[in-house]
C-alpha cells in the first residue's frame, strides 16, 4: 500500500469519530529504546525508519518532527510522501502544538492521540500546549487498517540465573520495598521493560538489542505480580518465580487488573512514564484524595527501581569484568584482522581484496561468536569510514557500506551480551597515514578519557560535575560533542540505562559504587573524520578511611588503543603511565 | 542592659499584641552581605556577632539557628544567656518551624515577622512550614525597646565617573529596557543597593566594606526614580544623576511611593528579594489579576539587572586590571617584610620582635595606602596563621591575634577597593620549614587554581561544569573543601557578587565574556593547617572564528606564589609552564 492510502485511510476511521488530526509518537507501552515492529505505526505510515520522530496527519496535511541526527535521512525517506519534514531545535521550526493551531481551521477540533503511546505526563503537558484545541485519548486505530501489520511476538524467556544475577528476585523485592517506605500500603506499578526483567531475574527477546519480554509488574509489600505470557517461560524461569512467590498473570491482562486494585493502596509508577490509558486504569478504583493522596511519588529521583538496578552487585561486576575480558579477544583478533588485511598490505595487493565497513562489522561478530557466552549484539554495531565516522547514527548494511581506504581513521563502536554482562567498546582505528589535525584531535578526545578514568571524587558527586574532565581536552582543541560523555550499561540489560548520567546537563542523580558506564568523548570533523574513545568504568571505593566516602573508577574495557596515532607530548606524564599500566598502549612511548 | 532584660521587654511588646514568638532573622530590607548597625537587632538581642543567624523567642524559650561556621563562637557568645545554639544541617536540630510546633502550647498561637526583614519569598515559604500556626507581619518592634540603638546612618555619596564606570545611566537603562522587553508597560522594582549603584554610577559607604548608598530604586521605559538622602550626593554626583534624567525622591518615600504606582503597570521585582512590605506596598494599587497578571518574573534568570552588572565592560576590565596591579605592588611589599621580618630571622632575632596576624593585615593596609587610589579594604581581613587558616571564618583583632612561628604556612586573604576597582587575593606564605602533607596540599591546592584558569570551554558552559577542574586535584588527595571555587566580584562594588558561581551545586547562569571571577580552591586540616590560593579571572573570547564562540580566562592578579613549598613532579609541564608564563613563578623549577 502506497503510503498516501495509509494515510487517507487513518483520515477517514479519524473522520468517522469527528476527530480532526492525529500525533503517532515512536513508542510503545513500555517506552523502550527499541520497540516491537507491531508498534511501529509511525514509521509505516510515513516511511521514515528513524528510532525518533513523531509524524502529525491532519485531514489536509503530515508533517514529521525528528532531530538533528536524522535531518538527512527523513529528507530521503520522506521523499515523495507529501509529508514535510519539521526541524526539531532549528529557528523556525513550529512545535507540534504550534503546527496544529495554525493547521486545523475547523472550530471545535479534536485532536487524538494513542491512549497506550502517550504517557500520561506528555499527555497533561500537550493539553496544556495544544489549548484551546481539544485533545482525547483514542484506542489504537491501526488495528483496521494496516492490513499486513506484524504481529506482537512473545519469544522464549530465560531464567537469569543467580550465579549471573547474584540476587534472588526475594531480596530485590524485600530491598525495594524497604526504600520505598510508604507511609500507607502502596501498589508499585512497573512498566519499563528491564526494570521488570532485572527484579524477576527473567531475561527474553522480544525487542531487538535489549534481552527484554513484554512484561508489566505490580508490587507490593506482600508479593509481586507479573504479567507475562506464561508459555514463553522456560521450566527454570518458572521455577525460579513461582518458587520465590511471584504471581503469574497473563501480559494482557495487567490493564483490567490495575483497575482493580483496592482504594486503600496508593498508588506509585515507578519512573516518570506510564501510558496515559494505564495511568487513568491505575486511579479507576482509587482512594478519594480526601483520605489520602491517591498517588504518590516514587521516593528515590530517578526511581528506585531503576536505582537499584543502575547499582551492580559484586557478582554482577564480576560478570562485566568476564564479559569485557572475552569481548577483548575479539577485538584484538578484529585488530589483527585489520592490520593483516588492510594496514600491512601493499596497494596492490589491498585493491584486489578490498574490505567494507560491512565485512568488519560481520568479522567482529564472528570473532565473538568464538565465546560459548556470546548471545549477541547489545545495539547496531557502528562501523563507520573516513567521513562517515562524523555522521552521529551511521550504520553500513551490505548494500550502501563504504569500502575501507588505507588511509585515516575507521571508527568501531559495538558491544555483545554474554551470559554474565554487556559490552559497549568503541575504538577509532588509523588504517593508514594520518594527518596531524588527525592525530591531535585523536590525542585530545584519548585524553579525555583517561583524565576521567582517574577521577577521585567525594560522595554525592553527579555525572555531571566529572563531564568537563572528558569534554575539556576536547574543548582545548576548540571542537567539541553534541552528545553525553556517559550512559549507565545494563548487566545483560539495555546498552543504555539511568538514572545516572556524565553529561554537560544537571542531573541529581550522584554516582555511587557498582555503577557500570561508557566513558566516551569524541570529535567530529564534518565531512572529514570521526574520532570517538569509549571505555567503561565501575564506580567503586577509593578510600575507605577517610570521614567522607571517596570514590574512583575502574576501567574494565580490555582492548588495546592504537599508539602510533598519539602524540605523546600532549599527554602528561600521568595520563601515559595510566594507558601503560591499564594496557592499553605499550612502553616505551 | 542584659540580654534577659531586653528579650524579656520584647516579650512584653510582643503579649501585647497577642503574639506568642518572633522570629528575628540577620537581614536588613535591601538583604546584602554587610548590614548596617541599625539593623543588627538578632546581634543586640542575643549577643552573637556573626553573620548569619536566626534568633526565635516564646514567651518562655530563646533559640538561635547558625551554620557550622559559627557554631565555636556562637556557642561562646551566647554562654549564659539561656539562648538554645541550634546547629544548621547537623541531624537532629529541628527548623525552626519544627521547633515552633513543638515549643509553643497556646491554641490560635501567632508568630511575628518583621515586615521588613523578612523576603516576600521567605515569609510565604514560612507560612506553609509554620501551619497550622499563624505567622503576622508586624512593623519593628525595636523602635520602643532598643535605647541606644545606633541610627541609620547615612554618608557621602559620590559619583562614579564615566571614566570609571565606562558606561551612562542613560546606557545602562536603555539597555536594561530593552532586555526587560516586557508586553505591557512596566515598572522595575530595585532593592538590591549594588544593583542602584551601579546603575546609577553611584559609591556610598554606608555599609562596611561594600562601598553602597542606602536608597531604592523604580525603573520604567521613560525614567529612573532614585530613593536616597539627597543631602548627601556629592555636587557631581547631583549632576550626572540630574542631567540624565534620574528623578530624585526621598528614601523614606519608597513604599509609599510604589504603593501608588498605576495598575496599568505591571511590576517586576529584580532579584528575588524584595521584603513582604514592599511587596504588598507594590501590589496595592496594582491590576485585577484578569486584566494582566500584576507581577511578572524577571526575564532572566538571577536578574537582568544583576546579569547587566556581572558582565564588565572594557573600562571597567581596563580598571580591575589596574587595581591588581595596584595591589599586587602592595602585596610584593608585604612578601619582602614577612621574609625579612620572619623567614629570613634567625630564631633568636626573630623572638625578641615576633610578629602577630593582626601586624600583618595592618601591614598590608599601610602598603595599600600608598596608593594615591587605594579607598579601603574590599572585606575584613584574613590573616590566618597554621591551624587557624583551618577555621573558615578566622578574623583576627589587636587583642586576640596569634603570634607567627618560623614554620608552617601563613594564610592572607584580603582585598582593596581602588577608585577603578576591586580586588580579591589569597595567598598562603611558608613562614619556614613545612611537613610533606604541606607541601603536597600546597601544590594539589595550586594545580586547581591553574587547571582551572587554563579551561576553554564554549558558549553556555555553567560554572558548575568546570568547578571539578579546581577541585579535582583537592579530592585527589582525599581531601576537600566545602565552599565555593569561583565568585563574581564586583566593580567597585561587593567583593562577592552574581548571579554567576563556580561551585559544585547546579547554578544555571552561563559564564560569559566580561565576567569578573575569583579562582580559589582550598585545603583545610582541621586543628593543623589552611591552604588556599586565590586568583582574579575575567571571562573572555578565546576562538572568535569557530562556529561557536569559545571562552577561555585571563588571570589578572600580580602576586608571586612561593615556588618553595611546591613539589615539582606533581605539576605537568604545562601547569608549570603557565605559572612561569604568568610570572607566579620563576624558572627554573
Amino acid at each position: 500500500m502506497e503510503r498516501i492510502d495509509a494515510i487517507n485511510k487513518l483520515r477517514s476511521v479519524l473522520g468517522g469519530q469527528d476527530i480532526s488530526a492525529m500525533i503517532i509518537p515512536s513508542n510503545d507501552p513500555h517506552f523502550g529504546e527499541y520497540i516491537p515492529d507491531y508498534y511501529k505505526c509511525r514509521e509505516w505510515l510515513s516511511g521514515f525508519t528513524g528510532s525518533a520522530g513523531t509524524l502529525v496527519i491532519t485531514m489536509d496535511k503530515a508533517a514529521l518532527w525528528t532531530d538533528s541526527r536524522y535531518f538527512t535521512q527523513a529528507a530521503r525517506e520522506l521523499e515523495g510522501s507529501g509529508i514535510i519534514l519539521m526541524k526539531m531545535k532549528v529557528e523556525g521550526t513550529p512545535t507540534i502544538a504550534q503546527w496544529l493551531r495554525e493547521s486545523i481551521t475547523e472550530e471545535d477540533a479534536i485532536v487524538a492521540i494513542d491512549e497506550d503511546l502517550y504517557s500520561y505526563q506528555e499527555y497533561t503537558a500537550l493539553l496544556d500546549e495544544l489549548s484551546p484545541i481539544t485533545a482525547t485519548l483514542i484506542e489504537d486505530p491501526f488495528a483496521e487498517i494496516w492490513e499486513d501489520r506484524p504481529v506482537l511476538e512473545f519469544h522464549a524467556i530465560e531464567n537469569m540465573d543467580e550465579r549471573y544475577s547474584g540476587e534472588s528476585i526475594v531480596s530485590k523485592h524485600k530491598r525495594l520495598c524497604e526504600l520505598i517506605n510508604a507511609p500507607v500500603p502502596f501498589v508499585y506499578i512497573v512498566t519499563a521493560l528491564d526494570e521488570i526483567a532485572w527484579l524477576c531475574n527473567i531475561r527474553g527477546t522480544d525487542v531487538e538489542y535489549n534481552p527484554l519480554a513484554l512484561s508489566y509488574s505490580v508490587v507490593t509489600k506482600e508479593k509481586i505480580t507479573l504479567f507475562i505470557r506464561q508459555e514463553m517461560l522456560s521450566q527454570d524461569a518458572m521455577h525460579s518465580l513461582t518458587s520465590q512467590g511471584v504471581v503469574l498473570a497473563d501480559y494482557e491482562e495487567f490493564t483490567g487488573y490495575i483497575s482493580r486494585i483496592e482504594p486503600k493502596y496508593v498508588r506509585i509508577f515507578s519512573s516518570n512514564k506510564i501510558t496515559a490509558k494505564n495511568y487513568f486504569a491505575a486511579l479507576e478504583n482509587a482512594c478519594q484524595p480526601s483520605v489520602f493522596p491517591p498517588v504518590l511519588a516514587d521516593p528515590l529521583p530517578g526511581g528506585t527501581l531503576s536505582a537499584l538496578k543502575s547499582i551492580k552487585n559484586t557478582v554482577e561486576q564480576e560478570g562485566f569484568r568476564k564479559a569485557y575480558e572475552e569481548d577483548g579477544k575479539a577485538w584484538r583478533k578484529l585488530l589483527d584482522y585489520i592490520r593483516t588485511n588492510i594496514t600491512e598490505k601493499t596497494s596492490e595487493e589491498y585493491a584486489a581484496n578490498p574490505i567494507t565497513e560491512y565485512d568488519i562489522a560481520c568479522k567482529l561478530i564472528e570473532f565473538r561468536r568464538e565465546s560459548p557466552d556470546y548471545m549477541g549484539e547489545s545495539f547496531e554495531p557502528i562501523v563507520a569510514y573516513g567521513a562517515n565516522a562524523a555522521l552521529p547514527h551511521y550504520s553500513a548494511c551490505a548494500e550502501n557500506a563504504c569500502i575501507i581506504d588505507q588511509k585515516g581513521f575507521l571508527l568501531i563502536d559495538t558491544g555483545g551480551h554474554y551470559s554474565y554482562g554487556t559490552t559497549d567498546t568503541t575504538r577509532t582505528i588509523p588504517v593508514g597515514p594520518l594527518t596531524e589535525d588527525e592525530k591531535t584531535d585523536y590525542t585530545a578526545v584519548l585524553k579525555g578519557m583517561v583524565d576521567l578514568a582517574m577521577a577521585k571524587f567525594p560522595k554525592g558527586t553527579r555525572g555531571c560535575q566529572l563531564d568537563i574532565l572528558a569534554r575539556g581536552p576536547v574543548f582545548a582543541t576548540g571542537k567539541m560533542y553534541m552528545h553525553g560523555t556517559g550512559h549507565g550499561i545494563g548487566h545483560r540489560l539495555c546498552v543504555h540505562e539511568g538514572p545516572q548520567s556524565i553529561r554537560m546537563e544537571e542531573n541529581p542523580i550522584a554516582l555511587v559504587p557498582g555503577m557500570v558506564m561508557s566513558d566516551e568523548p569524541a570529535i567530529y570533523v564534518d565531512g572529514k573524520y570521526g574520532i570517538r574513545h569509549e571505555n567503561t568504568i565501575v564506580v567503586k571505593q577509593w578510600k575507605k578511611e577517610s570521614d567522607i566516602p571517596y570514590f574512583e573508577f575502574e576501567t574494565i574495557t580490555k582492548v588495546p588503543v592504537d599508539g602510533s596515532a598519539i602524540i605523546w607530548e600532549m599527554l602528561s606524564t600521568q595520563e601515559k603511565e595510566w594507558l601503560s599500566h591499564h594496557g592499553f598502549i605499550s612502553q616505551p612511548f
